[in-house]
């Protein structure tokens, strides 16, 4: 009886799909361009609402998900009403996403045994900037600060260095520490 | 018969509760500092969750709204299994967001009535950064465009300065553009 070999997967992550992809983008490195999209539509005062849908990469469009919405809004002290969080809000979700990922994806790649991530996120904005009152004050965050805890059997010499591949690995860490160029333009 | 005195809405945002927080700000700095939250849970593989609840500003703890939980997770093509939309959409979503509310406010402030904003976003990323691939390509967005409709009885001069008053007074478009320190650390 033949047996099917299996496919070795760490912490949920498919380890013989990453590398397959990986010789993948050596052969055709036009395999490794990828488009992320959101459309966005406002509905009233601080409300608005984007969508996620389709995206491209691995040399196609994919338009297999169904759309899904995000509701942001400010709270009352912001003049909003609560009908989401807001924007600098879904930012944190971003960024806590992209390291947590990066940070399982390359401890998995090493076969590292991964029990549990969790992880805080704060983040400092001085109204100044957005209300335009003061040249000086950055209207962007001034600083992030991040707490990761990691069960792992294995030393904290081993858990720091996993925290350095995610922040070294993660798109969203390396687009707001190292600044990415956005055009904006106005369709008439 | 006294009349109450109307407040003055403009698209929804309050014009003169806006006023009198920047005449509070200019009176007293502090208030303008905000510090916004998250907390990240591995779940499984590309799969976990941020969750958004408290923040502080206005020189207070708010606790008042209840946690909302978002799901990332990636797609099949990129080891997940799409138990949600992934970091990199939400940066561009926070983005949307960010740059949406922005151009309304800053339009309700100089009284300019507007019929409806939609707005597109598309970023590009190469995989190669992720996957340690090239040195040389940026982990990060390498581009992001944005593309808005603007719906207002305004001239075409005036839609173009309403975009550029967005870039300049977004929180999320200034931490992306102009970068954003993000200290992290492992909790033992």
């Amino acid at each position: 009886m033949e047996t099917k070999k299996e496919e070795k997967i760490i912490n949920g992550i498919n380890i013989d799909q990453l590398f397959k992809t990986i010789q993948l983008i050596k052969e055709n490195a036009k395999i490794s361009k990828f488009k992320f999209r959101a459309a966005n539509h406002w509905v009233h005062g601080t409300h608005c609402r984007a969508t996620i849908k389709d995206f491209y990469g691995a040399l196609k469009e994919d338009n297999s998900r169904p759309p899904v919405d995000y509701d942001m809004d400010e709270p009352p002290v912001l003049l909003g009403n609560n009908e989401g969080r807001n924007p600098v809000e879904y930012l944190l979700v971003a960024l806590s996403g992209c390291l947590t990922t990066s940070l399982v994806a390359h401890a998995s790649a090493k076969g590292i045994k991964i029990n549990g991530v969790e992880s805080r996120y704060e983040g400092d904005i001085d109204l100044q900037g957005f209300l335009g009152l003061s040249e000086d004050v950055p209207v962007g965050y001034q600083e992030i600060r991040v707490y990761f805890k990691i069960d792992a059997d294995v030393s904290n010499e081993q858990k720091e260095e996993m925290v350095r591949m995610a922040q070294k690995y993660s798109p969203v860490f390396n687009t707001i520490t190292k600044s990415a160029p956005v055009a904006v333009h106005l369709e008439k």
